[in-house]
């Protein structure tokens, strides 16, 4: 099959590779020069910038554009591309769009002739070896266009169509806020154990084994079996933690429905207040109770 | 091996049965004469009443008493046991024990030279066909003793020892408290899927693709496909939660800890809330509303 790659990332760049095995004909675009080259070296037809990957999609006739850039350039990037493509094309956002921009992408795409598809990716850079899931949103005649590409990348049983555009981005939206909760609750579970001096438990062993007939089995406690076999302390990992918006929107989400998601909700605050050493609510605090009670308070420096 | 059984409710119930079928010779005592007779036609020595049981333990030469009895008449039942008992035996509670009275039960039984092993015990109703996950705490002498009896019912790799007697219990209690979130958590993300009803989302199907290549593949995930295989609108069930007491108790910890468990309290509170159809909190929110803001608030029956 002929496919257009835009988005050589960590995500991108190993489907790239995996497709290209497949012994599919590939067109790929990224900014970054080096990617490109990297998989040139693999056989995939480079282009120099947006207008010559246009170009190269209309001569090679690439019948899927599959995207996996940032969410913060693929709406102005995929329009573009939209409005270059000659033909009927499918267009798929293999990215973590907002949903609600994935809607409007879809009539933006429509507006020249294509049909686009949102493809929510999840399997992290674990995909290229156990094959990744996909949830999948679009017409059911754009599915079944981008099926065998779906079949080759995911793992098996790995992918699904969801509804119609907008409801693969949602779902893997979801996706990402239940796992911001499972995670942040497999780390309290673990702080608990790990503050027991006295029972001077291994995490390792103890994630082992719950993957063994338990309730709480996950791939997610294969990964921490993992890590704690490495280190056990964690030592060189801070306990600082990002997030990368599909959090936000699923909290947003909840509130829109008038259904909250509390859990979900608390797990994204955590994340915010491990990247402060202190917060101003707890100076006000701390100063409250001096102010009402003579409690004393920590200054700087104490 | 030689070994009495004292619970036979359904986790006690299905590990008789599992290790009368292992070839064990087993004494067995519930209050349920019921129970006691279905065991007894499988083969078991059942007990009257409990000097009964502690008799046949004696002339039969129980090496391992193992307990499955809930925990508020645990740890009476097991120091009556440990009184009556002759010889040094190996007491096993495998029930869901608060972790601090283990620690106190293991000193009266060792009065009675007895040695007491605490096995934290997962797998639910699954544990006979998947085998249990057991999380063991006690000496090592007492550890090897039972450890035959943890290869027969347990999964493949799912026992191992914790610690001291007393960290068996202490991590089935964490591993509860886990359970409990993630549980919520898949629990909110399916509500923000069910709700959303222009997508008209298929909730098997998305538990199922989940299942392959995703970061939140779980064993709860294989439970929710086949509860939403039988039906997606879960319509015979209330959303009326109970809970049994290690969720209470892993909150406990991580106030005494000083480290909380944001996730993991605010799971249990969620059940808590589940069971009542309002609230007098928010009967006064309703009204202040009213007080300072001349906002309405619905009356009774409204």
């Amino acid at each position: 099959m002929k496919i257009a790659m835009i988005g050589l990332g960590k995500m991108g760049g190993n489907m790239t590779r995996k497709l290209l095995e497949k012994g599919h004909e590939m067109v790929v675009f990224d900014l970054n020069q080096e990617l490109r080259e990297r998989y040139e070296e693999l056989g995939a037809h480079g282009a120099r910038d947006i207008e010559d990957f246009i170009e190269k999609c209309n001569n090679h006739g690439a019948e899927v554009v599959w995207s996996m850039l940032p969410d913060n350039i693929t709406f102005d990037t995929l329009t573009k591309v939209a409005k270059g493509l000659e033909g009927n094309r499918v267009i798929v956002d293999g990215g973590n769009s907002y949903y609600k921009d994935t809607v409007i992408l879809a009539d933006e795409v429509k507006e020249y002739d294509h049909e686009l598809v949102d493809a929510g990716t999840s399997g992290g850079i674990w995909g290229l070896e156990k094959g990744y899931c996909f949830m999948v949103g679009g017409s059911h005649r754009a599915y079944k266009i981008v099926e065998p590409i779906l079949r080759d990348l995911g793992a098996e049983d790995g992918y699904a169509h969801m509804g119609p555009v907008g409801s693969g981005h949602y779902v893997k939206m979801v996706h990402n806020g239940i796992e911001y909760a499972l995670m942040q609750a497999y780390g309290e579970g673990f702080e608990l154990l790990k503050n027991k001096e006295e029972f001077d438990l291994d995490l390792e062993r103890i994630s082992k084994v719950w993957q063994s007939g338990s309730v709480i089995d996950s791939w997610l406690l294969e990964l921490c079996e993992k890590m704690f076999a490495r280190d056990g302390e964690l030592s060189d990992i801070r306990g600082y933690v990002e997030d990368s918006g599909e959090g936000r929107w699923t909290v947003l989400e909840g509130i829109e429905q008038r259904a909250a998601a509390p859990l979900i909700t608390l797990s994204l605050l955590q994340r915010f207040r491990s990247r402060r050493e202190e917060t101003f609510t707890d100076k006000v605090i701390a100063g409250l109770r001096n102010e009402f009670g003579g409690h004393g308070f920590k200054k700087r420096g104490e």
